[in-house]
């Protein structure tokens, strides 16, 4: 692109990935610093982006026959202390509200930090019998986690998410829902988010407090670090026991019912910006791209060039498409604007363009402008978007895969860690210490047991030398 | 409808109004009561029509501009504190949160009654120049205020919501936006909850605490009582000067900024089922009803039964269509049941009729049943649902003219409110003495000063015989 200057200073990624982070989320007006420490807001190019986010994974929600509902957000905190690891986990950072008014509550209230309990009780109050099983509901709430490092979507005091809970009659039933959710994540994330992920299983250390199991899917970033993305757990009978749901089953007796949850957040538009970002702002995959098209006319106070500009902008009018008439700035300063705010494609058209009937369109992520017939325009545009969708989701798979490498003993681990930060492949005994001690010296969290297991050339853990039969991958995280 | 029964013994409306309701909505599993007094669960029925009325309203916003961000839940305490009167009106009812995780917070935390404060900060920090305006911002979230008495969707201490915060460089701007969202309101509220409305401007004593001017729509319950069903606000120059909200103008001078608020509310499914709802459950309007038509099957374990059944949903199925081929239960018992679930169509089809090449419509607003050749199926039913739509909104309108009376003193007031419940229209001199004698005396409060003004054969004040311009609503609210 030349000569191209970049609007507002942004930080290079080489330089200083965090603040290139900070500068992008900034000055693109995604989201902002709330008075009280910890909290975002939103700002409306941010929230356009989690609309489609949203309405990408409510869609399959339903599709799988799930149903969207409404739990209140406080929770009395006897319910918190019903499931021991639950609580555990939790307690040390929620919000308490004390006072109502002017009075002060009996009992304290948590903001919820994710609703199982509150569910569950309800569910225990609903459920009589197996013929009204599967419950498979969600919902789409806010959530209050105390935490003390926080970074905009990235982890947040606050953050906005949908947390589906089921309850089935039996343990394979659960499992087939917690398995079937987090498929249902893999696909949304690739397929809309352009964003390619490891799917597995969390070690016992790092699975949802008060799960049987816990599924994830995780993102690498563009600066090697992982991204936990979504979560998917068999809550088997746990919480189940812990608030008596309990149903007649076929054989007329009374027995446990078994429940999943599962949950993305905000968070995912944190992974998009630094899965897909780059020196000069964010790249959005067209899928779920507040503006999929933006027109901007050259010399637009010349007779005619506004109206073939709306000409243009009507004729797409079944893609998200913004026409940028706005006198107080130059094409070449819209052009960078919109560039940082990643508009997947760019169409430029001016007095000459209109003489030979055509326009300029350019591409966000390859940065490549061809000149199009205006009568083609429309499926020329419609083509490049799923051509952009497809790229974006290719270069990011192929950054993962040059920074995943395989690692037969610590001393390796360490060598390919200090080469280049990414994933690393190693084998692993299944305890708890290797995990704890792998972290300690490399910084690095066990992401997962992948569900694609393969062959590293080693049956030996990576960190005890004992024999191991599971692959795991291992990153540092956000 | 002859000889049917109702499934669930529902308390019939004439008998005790307040169970009626309760009946409804709990027996139909719109909502349930929640754990925390006060609170409620919105069950999946309840959350679908939750989810139509916002996509009506989101819509109508988009179109005149407006973009949708996310506030925090929490205000530091401060904020509260800025605006006089605006305090004064929500201090009392806020949920303080006093504890982050183990610490107690150096200030406390209050959760949004409404985000006037902290959206006002911000603002204060983004708005630099004339260039930027209007800012016109919306926000779908929860809010708490710690109520008293409570009812599900008519009152509660959380409620789901819709805040719009715009913000001018006029006060004329402003005062155009806070009438054009009111009117906004009356539409959907009368095109899609088939829902009539009266709008006007609300009294000094009856306005948000902090605006320069309240409107509102308010509509008559089947009871003839007054639900105040959405408000949008002119709140001048107030919240700017107590955040700073300044601008340089054309002139380069630096002004304070201009600012309206409006909402409506989770209260509105509450006016849907009070304005519509009979004896035997829900009635829902066709353009927002969770499920519009409900397909029973006849003896459906007779051959081909259920393939047309199937057919039939598949010919239907860009409306909203359910095909309830449950074995469990028998076709009477589900045309009971979707009857109290308010669906507005229902079509059954058995073996004769497949034999006529036809099925049986029937409506839920009327009781009529029809039979409709198989191949008329498709237009008759949408031009059905259109009917449905219209003979609701007509029926209510009806009823609330029928309860809507004119009084030119005291006697008569007491005397129309003894006969029925309902709005009495009323001359008002403008002094809050007069407004709350008559709430005193009659229970009735003052509801609004219509824009629609008229004649009523007199200029005094209902109450205390001077000199009045105003025609004013009166009457007892929930």
């Amino acid at each position: 692109m030349g000569k191209k200057k970049k609007v507002q200073a942004i930080t290079p990624m080489g330089e200083d990935f965090a603040r290139w982070y900070t500068d992008v989320i900034t000055k693109t007006e995604m989201v902002d610093y709330a008075p009280v420490k910890g909290f975002m807001v939103i700002r409306p190019y941010g929230y356009a982006l989690w609309e489609n986010i949203q309405a990408a994974f409510d869609k399959r929600f339903k599709e799988t026959g799930h149903q969207n509902m409404y739990f209140p957000l406080l929770i009395p905190e006897s319910f918190l202390n019903k499931e021991k690891e639950h609580v555990e986990g939790f307690a040390p950072e929620v919000a308490w509200v004390t006072h109502g008014g002017e009075n002060e509550l009996a009992e304290r209230l948590c903001i919820r930090p994710t609703s199982e309990t509150i569910i569950c009780s309800m569910y225990a109050k609903w459920l009589k019998s197996y013929r009204q099983l599967p419950f498979l509901y969600n919902q789409w709430a806010n959530v209050v986690r105390w935490e003390k490092t926080t970074r905009p979507f990235l982890r947040t005091s606050e953050f906005l998410w949908q947390e589906g809970h089921t309850v089935h009659a039996t343990f394979e039933e659960a499992q087939e829902e917690t398995l079937q959710m987090i498929d249902i994540y893999r696909e949304i994330c690739e397929d809309y988010l352009a964003m390619p992920v490891v799917v597995g299983q969390k070690s016992e250390k790092e699975k949802f407090a008060g799960a049987h199991a816990t599924y994830t899917i995780e993102a690498l970033m563009h600066d090697g670090q992982a991204l936990q993305s979504g979560t998917s757990h068999n809550l088997a009978d746990h919480f189940a026991k812990a608030f008596g749901i309990k149903f007649l089953n076929k054989e007329e007796k009374e027995q446990y019912a078994y429940s999943t949850s599962w949950g993305v957040s905000t968070r995912l538009i944190g992974g998009i910006i630094m899965v897909h970002g780059d020196d000069y702002g964010l790249v959005f995959p067209p899928k779920i791209a507040p503006t999929q098209v933006v027109i901007i006319p050259i010399a637009q106070h010349k007779e005619g060039v506004l109206d073939k500009a709306n000409e243009l902008k009507n004729k797409l009018s079944d893609l998200r498409v913004l026409l940028d008439d706005n006198e107080a700035y130059s094409p070449g300063w819209k052009f960078n604007q919109w560039e940082m705010k990643g508009v997947p494609v760019r169409i430029e058209i001016g007095p000459k363009d209109i003489e030979n009937g055509q326009c300029v369109i350019a591409r966000r992520d390859t940065s490549e402008k061809i000149s199009v017939s205006l009568d083609e325009v429309e499926n020329k545009v419609k083509e490049l978007l799923d051509e952009i969708q497809s790229n974006m989701y290719n270069k990011a798979l192929k950054h993962r895969e040059e920074h995943t490498k395989a690692a037969k003993d610590m001393d390796e681990f360490k060598k390919v860690q200090s080469e280049a930060l990414g994933f690393v492949k190693a084998m692993w005994c299944g305890c708890a210490e290797c995990e704890e001690k792998i972290k300690e010296e490399t910084g690095a969290t066990l992401r997962c047991v992948p569900f694609k297991q393969e062959d590293i050339g080693s049956d030996t853990c990576v960190y005890c030398g004992k024999k191991a039969d599971k692959l795991a991958y291992f990153a540092r995280a956000y």
